[in-house]
């Protein structure tokens, strides 16, 4: 279907396409997407397969083309996130996060997004499944904690996001509900220190995966973010975790554009 | 062989193709494989190649005609069902769920497949074996729990299906009968405010695979779900489980037709 | 060197191929191979690689003439024995089961298979090498048992082959010589009264490959089969088992013939 | 692009292009990224596909060549070092070492590498990312232990290195700081009297990958190396580490002229 | 480069060049290699790549040519030994063992081993390095023991060699040198009824790979091999081994020669 274009006029036509604005519409319903519960969340990374750097730049471009056009088709549905996870992950080139009221939703794009010549050169490296949720201990929190938890994240870009899956052990869910309420108050106080800076998401995948959680972080401070992760290892509850990671998956929030743009080269 | 067939005859015998109902007889004997003990059922998942979404669209739609005419062919002796797992699973694209009086039918069906024009585009993911049996622990229970598990599950489709294996510890299998009955009943109590909404059913796997069980649920309300297995990590049974998912199969229960009509696009 | 020879002539040829007898020399060896102690068993298990569904039927049949010729040239020194894995097991398509005096016979025979023209399309899954030796304990259990142990198994074909790999954990090994009598009296127990209808054959091999043992399996009733399985989970000799499969491997007993009729399809 | 250019050209050019020395300014900011805190390091492993070693050479220096520009072109703002693990490491090939005050610029270089020709030909095997940080438990060791650590290590070319990565236990975290710093003492102490001839460099890691530590050592005695891990081996601390290499990375320090000379061959 | 040769002639050649005796020099030195502390030792295995097979018996040869060419390049300095797994181990074709002063030279070999056209058909499945030290234990055994030690083994050829990766647990490692010690003479006396007919030779690797020792062995009766093992299982010290192979690697000692002229068929 390119075939007859010429080089320049591909390029030219892929910056039209880049500068398209997103639908009002769909923005408002991605609101709703990221804050509320019952929302399932999709993680879904890809790597490249080994003919995609070999393609010339044409091709690519018309292939992101189509990348465009796929994820711009079901914008209005699902809230659509990318992540650039090459040179930071071994596992993945390509991570998408996708909401959705339905996770045939999801499927839906992932299927399409497969199948389209984009899609051709993507290999399916992990995919992970979970769902938001009212927070379940926050309720019997201390009230000074409880607003701490409330307030605003810095503002300004987030560049840096991180997905570590989390496994708890079988002994964590035997103990009753205060047992481990009080272990989350613990783990929340070690947390609140750098609320400001990291900001963080939750998704509970018991059954939808081999998790229990799947954990959502962004910041534009790395060194927080690890100092974070290293207050959460020295508290109690930490003891009860079985899987940490395995893959975490460390890269970079990029708008679609951004990542049609480096890919493109 | 479709080489001489126009792209449109192509397309139009491919629905002509899908309208063709499957027959009377064969819905007989399924209902009898689907509820009887002494059943063998198969999870057969598998991935697509490089080079299907590599195939054009005239040429998939040759392919799938020929799964189509390899599973109606098998209808009659097995009862298949069909599972779309991508985008959802990161192990693999396609489950087939099979069952037979006699491993060695679905052996010939999947040998066939795989044989097939089809089946060339196909790798070998997972392979799961279980077998029926009469409920084992049920006939100590009340009989107000045997009343509720009787209870009829929500009327309507449940699209979602979910695979996990489980394998037991050596010391749940070392503990008397009492005590294991003592707590599947714990186990059930948890289970019944979802039976309703999310149907089960349980395959017995030890020595056909590396698995005790393999447990297999349809649903509706995911949610529902999700709350059924956080129920089931809580009770004290769930402590003997050494194995659970990895991999776990989630998907979209899927008609043959409908399997053919996503993979053509 | 098949090239020119007509489609129907090569038809023709493998089943000329197919009907040669083996000789009764090789037959004679092959019983003393498959019931003394001190020697050895390889199980090699195979998957195809992507081509072999590819090529057309014609070379498909040429290949299987070859590796008929590969099998009948070893028949006479070693005894081999083919297993259909394929639909069944996900981790190969087919399984040699060779019994040798000397493994360096078994690796000549593999050696050229490999480097045959239907070993070209073999990708090696699993090599599992054990020794048959005396029974360790059965002298020391009651006459009746033994007497048991000796009972014939039910006559007719057992067409279903199981092979789980085993290995015990280092306290099993500690235990001193009468512990050990003692729980394996009890696993004796457990399988007995599965001897007639489901065959084995133990290989030890700790040292000639990851495992202490490797179980065989014959049965013409898998429900038999995982009854046993099921029996020998619930004995105190199973609580020292660190792996019990990974993989197991689980598909039907064919004839040479009979892999080549279905290979050739 | 280097079709015209004659063979004997292309060596030729090559050989200038290694000659070339690296800008000062880059010389002096990869100082500082090599001995301050909170800089980070990213490990990133890489084999070569099956393509490269059938590429004939003009081919090979082309790409190589491709390699030293990608490579000087990030030398300002990142320090790079090069690794040849081939023939001692059996996960990859090649390492590079990327020491950024933003893990991003990493990611840019990284990105850009593997888009470069020479990129093709790579398959990511490994990435390890990590953090330096001021000393956690030196400030409380006795003074003479301080001097010590501070001696500068022999002169001389330091010809290997080695990278393991550690995770350390949730008991670990879980002890008081007090407790950690009296262990790291008894570490550093099984440390100190390999301190001259093997240089060690620690990482952070914990929430960057599956890890909490990447420890760097460089060494011309292998046997002192090995005789310093051993004795790492024979401290307390040593049991509260979870996972010790997996893997190990092993290889030679190479400029990236020798990295092109030995790759050209 | 052999193109131009008749294959008669090729053939020819291959016979000459596989008469051509080792230099004198080189054997000396295999010797200290061989029995002094001190010498590393790398056990690198290698599969072949889907193409060997397919390329015709020439071109195989005029590879496996260059297969000797380099081997014999670095025989003088190293001390080569090459063993055939195919058909014994799943996990490679080729095992070469280098004893080497220096890593680096051994290094030296691989790579250009691997750069070689024969190395284009290779796929490093794993490598192993190793250091010889003086017997750590050894000197503190009783006389007799001491001297059973020294005896000789048997004469003869000992066709078949066997590597098996052995990790300690912590807990090991934490012990005193008395009690290891001790458990090591008992592991002594439960191996000497077998030091006649399997030879023996023990590399220390923790720090050089993810082992703490490489246990290599050689035998003609495999069946002692097999019995030491298991004797070997039942001593206490078996009991702080937390990785026993995985991979075992086995397979037939093998001249170079004789891997030419098995590989070129």
């Amino acid at each position: 279907m390119m075939k007859a274009i010429a080089y320049s006029t591909a390029l030219c036509m892929a910056a039209v396409w880049l500068a398209m604005p997103a639908t009002a519409s769909g923005a408002a319903d991605r609101d709703k997407l990221l804050s509320e519960p019952g929302v399932y969340g999709t993680f879904a990374a890809f790597s490249f397969d080994e003919d995609w750097t070999k393609e010339d730049q044409r091709t690519r471009i018309a292939h992101l083309m189509v990348l465009k056009g796929v994820v711009e088709q079901y914008q209005e549905k699902l809230a659509i996130d990318l992540y650039l996870l090459r040179g930071l992950s071994d596992h993945a080139d390509l991570l998408f996060r996708i909401h959705a009221t339905e996770l045939r939703d999801t499927q839906k794009f992932l299927v399409d997004l497969q199948a389209s010549l984009f899609g051709s050169h993507l290999k399916t490296a992990v995919i992970l499944n979970g769902l938001t949720k009212k927070a379940n201990y926050v309720p019997g929190f201390p009230e000074q904690m409880k607003a701490d938890l409330k307030a605003a994240s810095e503002p300004g870009d987030k560049p840096y996001a991180i997905v570590i899956p989390i496994r708890k052990s079988a002994e964590w869910w035997s103990l009753d509900q205060d047992k481990r309420a009080e272990m989350m108050k613990e783990h929340t106080e070690a947390a609140l220190p750098y609320h400001k800076t990291v900001k963080r998401k939750l998704y509970h995948s018991s059954g939808l995966d081999d998790l229990d959680f799947i954990t959502y972080f962004e910041t534009s401070k790395l060194e927080d973010f690890h100092s974070l992760i290293l207050s959460l290892e020295k508290v109690k509850e930490f003891q009860y975790t079985r899987r940490f990671g395995h893959p975490t998956l460390i890269g970079t929030v990029r708008s679609l554009d951004e990542v049609i743009e480096i890919l493109a080269q």
